[in-house]
């Protein structure tokens, strides 16, 4: 299997878009429902001693847009969400995924969440913040959550990158994340070669196999009604 | 569990867009999605006998949308699509979801299949012809494919409706089409109490729990991952 450079995850990205003509509204719901269904894999069996609450941190992109979705439907599913989200914009599918998490109960916050308070509260945190369009460095409002996911002891679950990390190289001095469970979507991208004692996963079945096979992906094989595959 | 009358179903289904602000792309890949699944779950098992070619009937509103993005999820599970949409609309959401069908190598025909050729080629049938806003009769430029369906020997699989069925009343003297597999999207209808020897799974797991209780829908409860629950 392949893991993709930036430029490449970015082509491939506007290649559904353009040339296969998906909305954004399509593909991040099923992105967001395949890390929904990985987290509940992973975490939600009820023999896992993982408390069931759950921060989900979003970014200002469509790796946040993943995020909301997940929340929703990790709701769906039990798990308690609280959604950090705070720098929005005026899209309307992102003020609706908004305005969808709150109507099912779910907290959708500005104010960063505290180390105390993640670390009494919290089984889970989805890092929904960066993705594969990311260049480093993290700007200084996200430096108080990224303070938080660096410190915390809670298992982290990163949507598609670690956030902070180089998209090709992986960790950051100042941006060393280390998460439980990495969530690839569409094909990895090559930071994932540099995770240690993390689950790998892969989401996002939808890639048409003439894509596939442009970019030499070498996907796996999704079993069953799976939506994502396990990677390691 | 509750049977929504066709002005419940009605009522359902706007507010889900218009409260809720579900975008008809999310909700739709959703529906199409848990249908796929339901088929891969009863049809496409390795000891299954039934041929992996699948005819799917696509009318021309929503339904017919969500016969498309099954299609394609389909295709995805190693099934063979053919789909039959003979009257298509100029909006974006199903050019792009035919265009998309299309890209993945399925053909999109506007040609009324014969019988013979169904009868020998294919393996299941997709009724995705009408949906919950449907009143009978049947128009006349349908009457070719529902003579198809009513008189085929192949399985079909309705999409929340047998097609041509009242909505509440169940089958009509000229439309009497009676699935193998239906599948209800939301919360089953009226007319479900009218199957007979079928399979019936519920679908659409997206429901928000405020408007469940509104309608006292009483839904059964999904399993793990599942996208379907199985009715009977």
């Amino acid at each position: 299997m392949k893991y993709l450079n930036q430029h490449e995850a970015i082509s491939v990205d506007e290649e559904l878009f353009n040339e296969y003509k998906f909305s954004v509204d399509q593909l991040m719901e099923l992105a967001g429902l395949s890390c929904a269904h990985v987290i509940n894999d992973c975490y939600g069996s009820p023999q896992s001693t993982v408390k069931r609450k759950v921060l989900v941190c979003c970014g200002p992109g469509n790796n946040g847009g993943d995020g909301l979705v997940a929340a929703r439907h990790l709701k769906l599913m039990n798990f308690d969400a609280h959604v950090y989200y705070p720098k929005r914009t005026e899209k309307d599918l992102f003020i609706n995924l908004q305005h969808q998490c709150e109507s099912m109960g779910i907290t959708v916050s500005k104010d960063c969440p505290t180390l105390e308070w993640v670390e009494g509260e919290f089984g889970l945190i989805v890092d929904a913040l960066f993705g594969f369009s990311f260049k480093p460095p993290v700007r200084e409002s996200f430096a108080p959550i990224m303070d938080v996911l660096n410190k915390s002891k809670v298992p982290i679950v990163s949507v598609d990158i670690p956030s902070g990390w180089h998209v090709e190289e992986g960790p950051q001095d100042e941006c060393n994340i280390q998460p439980d469970c990495l969530i690839s979507l569409t094909a990895p991208k090559l930071c994932a070669k540099k995770l240690t004692n993390a689950k790998h996963y892969l989401g996002g079945r939808f890639v048409p196999p003439k894509l596939q096979d442009k970019y030499a992906m070498e996907l796996p094989t999704y079993e069953g009604n799976n939506l994502f595959v396990k990677l390691s």
